[in-house]
């Protein structure tokens, strides 16, 4: 299996507490679990026997055509059949209105069955999601109901090859026509799904600028520009070339040229000036689309160094006198319990977080403003952590298998190749670091921070007296300071006061993780104390014992150097390295 | 550049001294300058041109042979014509008599060029000194003097399928036959070097079992195997396959069949049933020689993503308020300055370490019998501390690139697929933590651990007052503690004892490394005092603050977690996974 359906149940129905989000809702538990099925279906049948095929025979840039294996599209065609482009949308333009908590639970499903196939339908959502946020009702109708039924797919397009991380230096231009609409000219890069042949149409949602507007980031505006216009003939957007990548090889990666030949028509989507704001809707899903996406590829490590450690004899205990005796499967040895562990470790409370991030969008949209705050402050976590330490988990599943899992025969290698994009793509880790404590953990006068604070209090209050809870207050208390001695340099000297800003977002990303871990110890608490105990419960309390005594208590030390904001990078000089 | 010259020489004539130990060889500076630039041409010209070309088109297994691409045996005929295979061997014997400590020097300028490339020359000459070592005056004739010229290749033959990292479950067997030869019979795995075309002739080094012999390692004996007998006939060694690994594809790795035909003819070298012994003799010279390939990877990636990082234009400071200025490089960001210390706090020290453990090899090699102690107790550190944290770095050096680094138009995403073999062979990670706990910390009543220590106490006192040696004393009685606390534990109860060997050996190698990064900073401290202050060891000095800061703060918790031998992996059930 590629995953652990037990504990994907576990943790929306025992851990988030999902029975509360649907009261009220179309759905109850029988059509959450008929919708998991399908799902688990669809990503056994049509993406799990692909991983291996799709990785060996990456997309080819032919005659500026990018082709794909034959085998991509009756995959995401039976991914699109099965409703899950729809799922998330609204009714109103032909979407099923699943809550997000369920919609991410089977994106889960899908990322850990083949990480690259999932790309396109969350791209596709992504962008359908802008439009039905700051779309007229007229593109809606011509945009998003061929996205929602999965006929179309959409992009983002932000970088450009000048400017990765730097959307102040983008170059593109819109220069307004009579008609209202503008022409595009520009280069863009790091285009996922950018060219292919598997849906009818693409729609591009194109950051670029409108001459005379302002400098910097508030001079973008957000543009719809299709691939084929509506007359069916194709606009000036050219596919220049396929980005040749490390892993993640089923979803194209393409540079694209808009208006080389001066006839790239778009649409202006919402007001001018204002594409950054909405693009960030779309990042910030992509963001916590991305955290899924490692956690999934953490989960399909750990199951498959779990079943071969289950599985392979090799050698014997320490403790063994007899060379004849028979050898012993690899898990029996501790080194190899502790490389499984820490897999569980790292993957299980990522998904945790990815789950409660969707369940914050789910009360926000219920009307709890509140919600949105939390998910701000949380929203660079669930990016970066599983980006960062589920790559890690991947490196110990190749370990689990020696030799073996160096070999393209099994697949742990690819999840570890298609990992390590996860720190990179939608903002760098570094940059993550900036978002939250540069902006995040500063908005509204702490009002992220403080929104986080009591969330965590009010699980631990639920938790007390257990042997997580003390070492959580105090790894919160660590932070607590941390952030107190950062945030008046960050106001007096940012460059100064940013400089350990990646350290800062792993050891809050740790405090969140262990977060994690205490709601999801306290459910299993919960269902010993009321079914009696047993093995997958024992697992998960051991797994949190785990990442309190290696990993949370890393927090201290990152604590400790973050409150003296150690300069050894900052004041290191460009001649002396 | 692929590597620091600068650097490497500092190392060699600053930090070890090397004059001290070319006292009285046949070798002064500028002979020693001289092989360094031959070796940099050399590697320059026919290792570096190839590492994507070599990555790209794996060996091909066709009609029973590995077929690699043309560009490989001019590459490794330029290698052995200048000398680099001859070089280490005894005059005797065809050798040059090289000190051990220039032959890895150049060896790193090689293994930075192109690891896999390097490979070949690595096992031929450990073949060769087994056979030096052990053979006989007749074998050494026939097979040790083609092998100093480079004209046979040799390899090491230890795993089975069956049998990975547990040798005592192979099961080769070595019939003896009449004329004092044996007939060999098994199948071996992850014979790197195995099978080509490169060589006239491919000498293994196999270990197998003489039946009637006791059970377990303690039953295994070494046999000379040439693919071609003295005759010229194939000898019954046939390519059963080649491993399609996730990188390293330079070298190849097959799985050889011995006697499928029932007619592989080998000889014993040495005595029977000694041939683990011996053959630790190789491997342990191959550890070293991981660790100096690891730290080669490390430090290629470190000069491939600091020169990106000063040419590329990327953003602006946090504190600047005008989109319209102009980009500044990467490396004016604070966090692009981490990333890239890191890389030089890992690849410096790990390529100290491997040219330290060479000059124990000469110290050894003129009589000094104490180096031999120290030696066996640093091999665990110098095969796995490279391994683990220089792959570390190679994923900082993706980071530094972003995008570009996770395509294969760059070199940096091959370093890092490259390094992740080195945690795995010659060893795994785990079975040197083992190694290090279980064997050499033990050995001689503790003889090994008491030469380390007074080697750095040799080396604290000589730095007393600076801002290293207090931090180091502590983490060295951190590790003391540790150990005293493990010890009887692992003598009543080795499971349980050794259940955190990993962890120690982690904790011991940051220990080992921030005594090199005390050694290299006590070198840069006396060149500043004798000829004034330059960049380049202002940096040697900042990238040991960096590294005491970040990475030697780590000991006190994990010699915390060793003391109290923290049980969570050992007490994981196989159920509760």
């Amino acid at each position: 299996m590629h995953y652990d359906r037990e504990d994907l149940e576990f943790q929306l129905w025992d851990v988030i507490g999902l029975d509360r989000l649907l009261a009220g809702s179309d759905f109850d538990r029988a059509a959450v679990t008929g919708i998991l099925d399908t799902a688990d279906q669809v990503a056994t049948d049509h993406f799990l026997p692909f991983g291996h095929l799709l990785d060996e025979q990456e997309p080819r840039f032919v005659d500026g055509r990018a082709v794909l294996p034959d085998v991509v599209k009756p995959a995401v065609d039976a991914h699109v059949q099965a409703g899950f482009v729809a799922a998330g949308f609204d009714p109103a333009y032909g979407g099923m209105g699943l809550p997000e908590t369920v919609h991410q639970a089977a994106g889960f499903i899908f990322a850990a069955a083949n990480v690259g196939l999932a790309g396109y339908a969350m791209l596709t959502i992504g962008a359908g999601r802008l439009i039905e946020s700051f779309g007229t009702e007229d593109q809606k109708t011509r945009y998003l109901l061929p996205m929602v039924e999965g006929r179309w797919f959409g992009t983002m397009c932000l970088s450009e090859p000048q400017a990765g991380s730097s959307l102040s230096d983008i170059t593109t231009t819109a220069e307004p026509l009579e008609d209202g609409r503008y022409r595009i000219s520009g280069r863009k890069m790091w285009i996922s799904g950018g060219e292919h042949d598997l849906s009818e149409n693409i729609v591009h949602m194109v950051l670029a600028k409108i001459p005379g507007g302002p400098v910097g980031v508030k001079g973008i505006s957000l543009f719809i520009v299709p691939k084929l216009r509506q007359d069916g003939e194709r606009n000036d957007v050219t596919l220049a070339g396929l980005n040749h990548k490390m892993g993640y090889r089923a979803t194209t990666n393409c540079a694209l040229n808009f208006g080389e030949a001066g006839d790239c028509i778009g649409e202006l989507l919402g007001e001018p000036h204002r594409g950054l704001s909405y693009m960030f809707q779309m990042m910030n899903e992509a963001r916590i689309g991305v955290g899924l996406g490692a956690a999934a590829l953490g989960q399909a490590g750990y199951q498959a160094s779990l079943a071969y450690a289950k599985d392979r004899p090799q050698g014997r205990s320490p403790a063994a006198k007899d060379p004849a005796a028979p050898q012993v499967p690899l898990i029996a040895h501790a080194d190899i319990r502790r490389l499984l562990l820490a897999q569980k470790a790292a993957s299980e409370p990522a998904l945790a977080l990815a789950l409660y991030c969707a369940s914050l969008v789910d009360r926000y949209r219920g009307g709890d403003a509140d919600a949105l705050t939390l998910l701000d402050v949380l929203t660079p976590v669930a990016k970066s952590w599983p980006s960062e330490f589920c790559l890690e988990a991947n490196k110990h599943a190749i370990q689990v298998l020696g030799g073996a899992g160096y070999t393209r025969d099994y697949p742990v290698e690819r999840f570890y190749r298609d990992n390590r994009l996860n720190p990179i793509h939608e903002g760098t880790h570094g940059i993550q670091g900036m978002d939250l404590l540069g902006r995040k953990v500063l908005m509204n006068n702490g009002a992220g921070l403080a929104a986080l604070s009591s969330a965590i209090q009010s699980d631990l209050s639920g938790a007390e007296g257990t042997e997580f809870s003390g070492p959580l207050q105090d790894a919160l208390a660590d932070v607590a300071r941390a952030t107190q001695a950062l945030v008046p340099q960050i106001l007096s000297d940012p460059e100064r006061g940013l400089a350990n800003a990646t350290l800062y977002l792993d050891m809050f990303g740790h405090v969140v993780m262990g977060w994690m871990w205490l709601r999801i110890a306290t459910a299993a608490q919960r269902l010993q104390t009321d079914h009696g105990s047993r093995p997958f419960l024992s697992g998960k309390l051991q797994a949190a014992r785990y990442f309190y005594a290696r990993e949370l208590s890393r927090v201290p030390e990152w604590a400790h150097r973050l409150e003296r904001n150690d300069s050894t990078a900052f004041e290191m000089k460009e001649d002396w390295f």
